[in-house]
């Protein structure tokens, strides 16, 4: 690569762009660990498009209407750093960016969502980026379609890189990407063939141009250097009504002794070849060191959007009282005022009516209730509408021809799926769900864990959640999957027991501002157990007393979802025998959890015999089963012990063991 | 679609392929549940593979150099099933298909490997089978290389639904058959434009032929229900030095009511619609009956093979008896007598030199002992080589003009890996084993848990095993992998402290026939905590005394990898202190559940405060925290609370309060 040619064609942008190599190499040195040579090859890439295309206002960081940059391949994270400090967000200091990767800095390895302003989606495990890139688009489409382009008109652009491409979701994101013709979706594929382990042929000879294009994508080719085409691609892309990939080949670790190699991917600190790169690119300056002028031109860029976004406020203060209030609250994702009193009225109702339901048809009825006062709710699923109940009737199919739908067929797609939704979160304005079956976490599973990570409530709805599903046998029956979801930091994992706490639980996830949900939804029927109306959530506290013991207390029966019709009839056949079972309701740990010691001690009290039924595997439920004083030969578990069977669902718990004969005895055999 | 122009056109063939559907509607009608569509759409692709191309003998189910065949789509189980019944298995029995989906039978709703013979694979999780292919044609590639064609020849089959191809993992399967020009593998699309939700342009738009080709797969287009164009199709394929992706347009429920819809798909039970298939059909049977010609004619194309087995038997005998010995003995996946003298020698001269080196390294060291004894292996990376330390000095790369390569390059590609991994360990004669970080245990789950279902060995070596990773951040730290990997039914998941728990953890691994294996190796240096020398591997009891109290027994810690050198530590300064402190190690907690109870009472007695130390959420340690007769208040834990954080390891452990000292405290609070 000729870097005099470089330097000379077009000094201005080369010295923009030099500035974010230079603050990466200095930044990484300093560090001594991270990634340079991705922000040195894409350094032309992102100052052309923060320069001249994102529409943005670093001073108004949250402008529900700025342009989304999406940094796909996130172990680049100084590309986006330096991108941050140069044009001028606050809290991007030059300090921060000289405590990359070290303890308090905001500046992480990989970007974390909410520790900088700007950044919008935490990336890192690749091709989560690529695929939340869809949901944020579709949510711009959604938002435009609802209030209009003079408060919704905004593109969505990713840089992504070849492990990005090559990861598995990134063909669900752009098959997606493609069937909806989402134009403005501007992916940046930074083609510079080098990946960890070698050239990308090692592993990977797919024609990417080829693969897009037969996904119904425009794609552009150019010289990933040279500021011109780039400019004119983007140009190009933004009249696409289809995405446009963007194909640029650079040079991983531009001017560096290690460009074009494995090695350049890596953290390049050697101090005799970081200078010789300075020397190449005519940077004369300390580590760390702008000049004002290059520095003065980033921070004019900073502010290029700001008579755009003033403009968008008082277009926002034009609109009336209840629209303004509106696209207030639901970028504030506050539920309105009348969802509470839908639920108890819901609530009351199936007190009163006592149907036998699966809670994924309870799941349903809610959604009947909610959908239609919270018109920021988007449903879907992985092509199980049917099984999974998610699409209540108010609800139209998300299309090209219908942008104002809020049902979204997202093929057999449960990863691709879960990372969309998280874009939708992130996006703002919508409160994204999903349905797929319970054991089909599995491929859900990395960007269930960013949801929880970033602290956005996206909630996934996993039906069938045991062996109660039955016949389609064990690769389909969860068994361990409700501990793994359980055993995730910042995650509800709800398993209501019937209407009412299917309903209590569905309220919790709406409200919730920073938690994710997992909904653990029944295929079979099940009774309606909370016969009394309560207004108050119970279900907030995680876990409440059911139905008490009656006589002297001798044993707890704790049980969650459709296991508590179960713990139920097991305490009839105990009281029958005069000993006292108390059941405890335990729909989410996590919130029992939360709750003080003192309540956790009057719903399990110590000293009676504790017995937890379960159909899955016990891992986890010690925690449970021994008061703070309790001992473990009092503590007993009834549920699976391996993988499912293939079976109608009451054979499969009678050979299993999981019914009120066996939970009774259990508890027998204990006192 | 003119059923009658097809019964008139090939009746021998109609036949045939007709007694697949019609058992396919009885067994589906008899469960009242299952999917009769898809066997339905092909049963004419299925009846042209099995009667003249596919290489089997359904006597000899288990001969290495059959055929492969693959039903990706795997809730099309009653499509294989008919095949094995019709054929002869001698245990797919009419009873087994008439007990289709019930307790006890081999006829699970998807298959399940090694419920019946002539299973390859368990399917049901889309997208699985053909991505399991891929390690299946390698696994062919690799031994034909090895063994030559006299013993290794042969061909995989698979049949893929527009489910498997919308999933992720198609792409990261089709990516790496075209990479590697796997030839033989050969993907039979049922391309019949329908999923549950609706027509598959609902969700997706990809032109599949232009997908394929754009990763370099030869792709033929058919009409699936011609059975002249099936061979030729299948004839051509068999030429090509590219894999082969034969589109087959079908029509889903061929000829019934629901032909053709989304309600095809699944279970079709309805008595008249199922009569009036039948009788366009023109098969006017009972139930489950097959006219003894069709019969007959199905039967000999089970035998079809016979003589070319018998062939290859005799080829076998020929063979020199070392050879003989060797073959067979990777076939039986028995491990080389020399392999447990080369891990106790590795053990003996750890225990001297006492190298401070990262259990990555450690398991590099063994590897290098290990691999050249044990010529199945195969190593491999998605794209960490570096990193993950998975290849030995005398592996070479896997590539088209190295066949013989034994360590593969298989790209950014998690699932992919896994999943091909399972493949190889199918096929039969290599053992598998493949390196990623352990965060993106999230990636590759879904395959793992098939690993473990399956009970097939494969090992999954999972590096970077805690906040001891570092700047990389909490996207790339795992703090609940550990508990998922453990919740998860028949899986060792090893965590060693030192290189010599390395060595015992891989020699259990390599010995498992039935069980796979999470290697669970940190990123940083770790010293040799095991100094005396044991010929007995320690690890295989789970957990055992690595240092007892001095004096009186006041505490015991419990520790696993990294932190068993924070637990000798802290009983350092406990034993300073006068508190007798005894520290477990515990390397692997599914094997100190399997000792006997007197055992693990021995290394866990009750009395003692117990605290835990591990570098990871609590979830799942309160099994161990508590003896029979121990109290909640004597246990206590020390790790991760929350998702960690991006700086360099110690400061991380330090602001974590995972130290000796914070250990230490936590024991005089609890004495």
């Amino acid at each position: 690569m000729d870097i005099a040619a470089l330097r000379t064609a077009n000094p201005d942008h080369w010295n923009k762009a030099t500035a974010i190599r230079a603050l990466t190499l200095d930044a990484v040195a300093a560090a001594n660990s991270g990634h340079s040579g991705m922000p040195m090859g894409m350094a032309d890439v992102a100052t052309v498009l923060y320069e001249k295309h994102l529409k943005f206002d670093a001073a108004n960081p949250d402008w529900p209407d700025r342009d989304r940059f999406i940094l796909s391949a996130g172990h680049g994270s100084m590309l986006l750093y330096s991108l941050l400090h140069l044009t001028g967000y606050d809290d991007m200091t030059l300090e921060q960016v000289k405590n990359f990767r070290q303890w308090g800095a905001i500046t992480a390895g990989h970007p974390e969502y909410g520790h900088a302003k700007g950044i919008e989606t935490t990336t890192g495990p690749l091709g989560q980026g690529i695929a939340n890139s869809v949901g944020f688009a579709m949510a711009e489409e959604m938002l435009r379609a609802r209030f209009g382009r003079k408060l919704v008109d905004h593109y969505t652009y990713v840089i992504a890189g070849d492990g990005c491409l090559m990861e598995g979701i990134s063909q669900e994101a752009i098959g997606l990407a493609g069937r909806h013709a989402l134009g403005r979706l501007i992916v940046l594929w930074d083609n510079n063939n080098i990946t960890i382990d070698g050239t990308v042929d090692l592993a990977d000879r797919t024609d990417q141009v080829k693969r897009f294009r037969a996904s119904g994508w425009q794609v552009l080719e150019i010289d990933g250097h040279d500021p011109a085409a780039i400019d004119a691609a983007l140009t190009e892309a933004k009249k696409s009504k289809r995405p446009t990939m963007i194909a640029c080949k650079t040079h991983i670790a531009l001017g560096h002794a290690a460009q074009d190699t494995s090695k350049g991917h890596g953290a390049l600190t050697n101090p005799e070849q970081l200078a010789a790169a300075k020397d190449a690119y005519g940077w004369p300056y300390g580590p760390f060191e702008v000049p004002a002028d290059v520095k003065s031109a980033w921070e004019e860029i900073g502010k290029r959007g700001a008579s755009e976004q003033a403009a968008w406020a008082a277009r926002l203060a034009e609109m009336s009282a209840p629209r303004q209030a509106e696209f207030t609250r639901i970028f504030d994702r506050d539920v309105p005022p009348k969802l509470s009193a839908r639920i108890k009225a819901l609530k009351k109702q199936i007190s009163e009516e006592a149907p036998k339901v699966a809670t994924r048809q309870s799941s349903e009825m809610v959604l009947e209730v909610v959908n239609p006062v919270m018109q920021e709710t988007v449903g879907g699923s992985a092509d199980l509408s049917g099984s999974n109940n998610t699409r209540s009737g108010d609800m139209t199919v998300f299309d090209v021809d219908n942008r104002k739908g809020r049902y979204v067929h997202w093929g057999i797609r449960e990863h691709g799926m879960a990372a969309a939704m998280n874009g939708m979160a992130l996006h703002g304005g919508i409160r994204p769900y999903g349905g797929t079956f319970m054991c089909f976490t599995d491929y859900a599973r990395p960007a269930m864990r960013l949801a929880a990570l970033m602290k956005i409530p996206t909630v996934f709805v996993m039906t069938h959640d045991s062996i109660g599903l039955g016949e389609d046998g064990p690769t389909h029956q969860p068994v361990e999957h409700l501990a793994i979801s359980r055993a995730t930091p910042n995650t509800w994992v709800f398993r209501p027991c019937d209407t009412v706490e299917t309903a209590e639980a569905w309220e919790l996830a709406l409200t919730s501002k920073e938690t994710p949900s997992v909904m653990s939804l029944t295929r079979q029927g099940l009774p309606t157990l909370r016969r009394e109306h309560k207004t108050k959530n119970m279900t907030a506290q995680g876990a409440y007393v059911l139905a008490d013991a009656i006589g002297k207390r001798e044993a707890i029966l704790l049980a969650t979802g459709s296991e508590v019709e179960i713990a139920m009839a097991a305490r009839d056949l105990l009281q029958k025998d005069g000993i006292g079972t108390r059941v405890v309701s335990m729909p989410c740990w996590e919130l029992f959890e939360d709750q003080d010691e003192a309540y956790r001690k009057r719903v399990l009290p110590g000293g009676p015999v504790r017995v937890a039924v379960e159909a899955a595997i016990r891992f986890g439920w010690d925690r449970w089963l021994y008061g703070e004083r309790g001992r473990r030969d009092k503590g007993g578990f009834i549920g699976m012990h391996d993988f499912g069977a293939s079976a109608p669902a009451p054979t499969l718990y009678k050979e299993f063991g999981i019914t009120a004969e066996d939970v009774a005895a259990k508890v027998k055999s204990l006192l």
